[in-house]
Parts: structure tokens; sequence; C-alpha cells
């Protein structure tokens, strides 16, 4: 990195922690806050936006109007708006929302920064916990109320010594389902409902894959850059880049995605 | 009360969390730490004790042995010690092992005192979010790392407004698992994976309903103390007392609960 990347750098990640700041201040008064105001997004299903989630947004828009102005920002709440530096904020600013209804600290804001090759960094932040995890840019670390360590991810090398989290069973088709399922048969261990807390908990070195389905954009721009940074891989089900959403598989290593993608596709 | 029986209300309180701060300094420096040392209990199954289990239990039996020595004791890694009180500590230091070593914040310390009725005092631990919740011998209140409450119940009246979580699919029969899914078709939200911390949302009023099958006393014997001191109910799929284990119905209100218990025994 040049001498002006390096400040371009650490100026951009000034931002994206002034911009979960302003998110964690505007969320946790609504966290566990009773009498929620809830609209539904979608008439068929339970996507509840609350009041938290766009107050955070607009907080997070805020900044960048302040400090960023000419970048494009994509954001779960209030859309696109586009920008002149070829530099996007992808935001969703509770992703997790479910987890958010019932109290649990599983929910975070996720912040990517991204070019046209896709995110080149990000952060996924849990306001109530008061965690965050940096990657992308040269930063690849995560710090927690007893203080934090680099993001390293794991060198498992085989399923059957693998942590598998997931949102399944409550996503998907049933041939997804099947698919995951067989991944899942050959794992030591299966975890459910950590909303995007599993990403960062396979980039920090916890878990050793996570498999999704039904994904936005913007709920895994901010995971892919920092487990990236991390050292793991994240693609889609056929092991192409997944940063306009869909069918997710995220691994600690090459080997472990290898063996999660076989599984995926054995069906076939 | 009388007022000796409040001052030894209050002494016994101030032992439990004198053991729930012993059993958090035991726990935290093995979270999240590599290479821990894990044996298996069980030779066909998942079910891990870690240092860190077995260090928490010592701490709180090093607490009793001072403070109250004549007190029974339950604990779920070193076994039963007789008393001469009436009163027993049923402990169980790491309650959600699996949760533990994937490193989310969701398992619990779970500290109860019981005479020969059952549970009448409980504490819900987690030393990672720093929050304790605590109920029974005149408490019903939680403190975290953004302030506390008092733990009350929700007043949802109908399944189809409930919250419920579960460890299901991960433990059960078949026939368990059917009566489960009965509950749970009829519920606004399902959600996995939280250990004891669910007792503890459904005790903050978080969250509904609580369904779970295999548990041991020690899994259940605080969370039945903090959710009858917030006005809850906590029984079998029977309707009976469960504080000796198997399976568990938790639920925010009476109403709730004949609806659950209505939906688990329909299919016989």
């Amino acid at each position: 990195m040049t001498k002006e990347h390096q400040q371009s750098a650490s100026e951009l990640i000034e931002v994206a922690n002034a911009m979960a700041d302003a998110a964690r201040a505007a969320i946790l008064p609504y966290f566990r806050a009773t009498g929620l105001g809830v609209e539904n997004k979608l008439s068929d299903g339970f996507d509840p936006v609350t009041v938290a989630d766009k107050a955070a947004e607009r907080a997070m828009r805020d900044v960048l109007a302040e400090l960023r102005p000419a970048d494009g920002i994509f954001g779960e709440e209030y859309g696109q708006q586009e920008g002149s530096t070829g530099l996007t904020w992808v935001l969703d600013p509770i992703d997790g929302t479910r987890g958010f209804l019932a109290g649990t600290p599983t929910w975070g804001v996720l912040i990517a920064l991204s070019d046209a090759s896709g995110p080149i960094f990000g952060i996924i932040d849990q306001p109530y916990v008061s965690e965050r995890f940096i990657g992308g840019l040269g930063r690849a670390d995560w710090a927690g109320p007893h203080g934090g360590a680099t993001l390293v991810t794991r060198t498992t090398k085989g399923l059957e010594d693998a942590i598998l989290f997931t949102t399944f069973p409550e996503i998907g088709t049933p041939q997804e389902r099947a698919g995951f399922e067989r991944v899942a048969q050959d794992c030591k261990l299966v975890r459910y409902g950590m909303d995007c807390y599993a990403y960062a908990l396979l980039a920090a070195g916890q878990i050793d894959l996570v498999i999704e389905a039904g994904l936005n954009a913007y709920d895994i721009q901010a995971p892919i850059a920092v487990i990236k940074a991390a050292g793991g891989i994240v693609t889609d089900w056929e092991g192409n880049p997944v940063h306009d959403g869909g069918r997710v598989v995220a691994a600690a290593n090459s080997a472990l995605h290898a063996a999660a993608l076989e599984r995926l596709n054995a069906g076939r």
C-alpha cells in the first residue's frame, strides 16, 4: 500500500467505526423495550422492521452525509443512493430482526464497503454485548467486553471435526434443506439461531462453517469482508462469488469449503 | 416473612451471588480460549465437559464450604453431598456446553436453592455478557451491561402471538419432536439454540414459551425459581412439577401454558 492509500484506508475505517457507534446509540434504547412499533414488510412472512432498524440506518447515513458525501449507499431500509467515488457502503442496520425481537444478543449491525469487485472492508457489530469484528483494508481483529484478539479462522480439516451454524430450519426450500442436512450429518456439532453473529464467530476462529440460503447483498457483504480478512472463504453453493446474495457457504479454510460444497451438491 | 426469615433470605441471596461471582471468575479465562481440554461424558453422544465446567463447580463448592457448610449440594460435575439444614444447592456450572464450545454467549451458570418442596430460589448468570437473573426469596430482577429491570413475564394470551424457544431439533425422541412441532406451527415465531438463556428471556418478559425434553434436575431448578418469581409457570408436559427433570414446558402465563399443554398432548 502507498502512504496515500494507507491514509485513505485509515480514514475509511474511522468513518465505518463512527457509523457503527452511531448505529449502537440509535438501536440500544429500543432493544428489549416493550411496545416496539413493528411493521410487517412481507404480508406472507414474519420480517419485522422495528423503529430501531430505521433509526440506525438514518444515523449511519447521517455520518456518511457529513464525512463521505460522494460515496454510494445501499441500505436495507432506505435503498440505493448513487455515488461518484466508485465506493458504496452496504448497510444492514439490524441483521437478525427475529433475534432482536426475542431479546437475544445474536443480531448485529452490518457495514460493508464495496468497490466494483465486491466488498473490500466490513464490520459486524453487536451493540448489546459491545463486540465489534473488523476485517479488510489491512485490519482483521475484534474487541469485546473482556478484551479482543486477531481474527484468524480455524485449521479444522474434516467435516467430522467441524462446528456448523445455520438459520435452518427457519429458511430455505426443501431441496436446500436437504443439501444442508447432508453437510450437517457429517459435522461434529450443528447449532442454530445465531443470525450474523455466526459469521463473526467463524472469523474469530470459534466455529468452522456457516451455511444459509435466501440472503440479500446487505446480509452477506460485511461477513464476506470480515471472514476473508481472517483467512476464510465465502461463496455461493456452487463456489462462485456471493456478494449479491443468495445461498451462502462460509468456511474456515479451503479444505472445509471443498468438503461442504461436495456434500451440498451430492444430491444432484 | 418474619424479620428472622428476611435476614436468612438476604444471607442466602448473598451466598448465591458470591457463588455466581466465583463461577464467573473460574469460567471466563476458558471461554473462547483455544485448546480446551474436552472430555466426552457419553461415548455415544456429544456432551463435552470442559475444564471450565469443573473449575466453576469447585469454585462454587468452595464458597459453600466456607459460608454454608451444613447445606446439601447436588452438582452436575461432582454429584451429591448430603446436608443437615433441609436446604440443597443445585448447581449446573455451565448449562449449554455446546454453545460454550461454539463461542456463543448463550450458556449460563445455574444456581438453585431447594427445600423438600422443590426450588425456592434461583440464579441464571451469563458471565460473558455480564447478565444475572435472580428469582425467589422475595427477589425478581435482572441486571446486565446496560442496566436492568424487574423480572415480569408477558401477558400474551394466544399461541398465535407467542415467541417459542427450544433446543429442538437437537434433542428429544421423534414423538417428542412431533409434540413440539404441533405447538410450533401455531406460534408467531420459533427460535433455536439459546440454552438456559431462553428461560432468562422468558422471565424477563422477552419471549413467551420454552419447550424442551431430556433435562436433568440441575438444568431446570434455577429456571423454575426465576420464572415462578417473574409470574410464569414451569411444569412437565403433563402439567406436573418438573424439578426432577424430564420434559419441560415453561410459559409466561397460565393461558399460554394451557394452550401449549393442549397442543403437546393432542397426538395421544
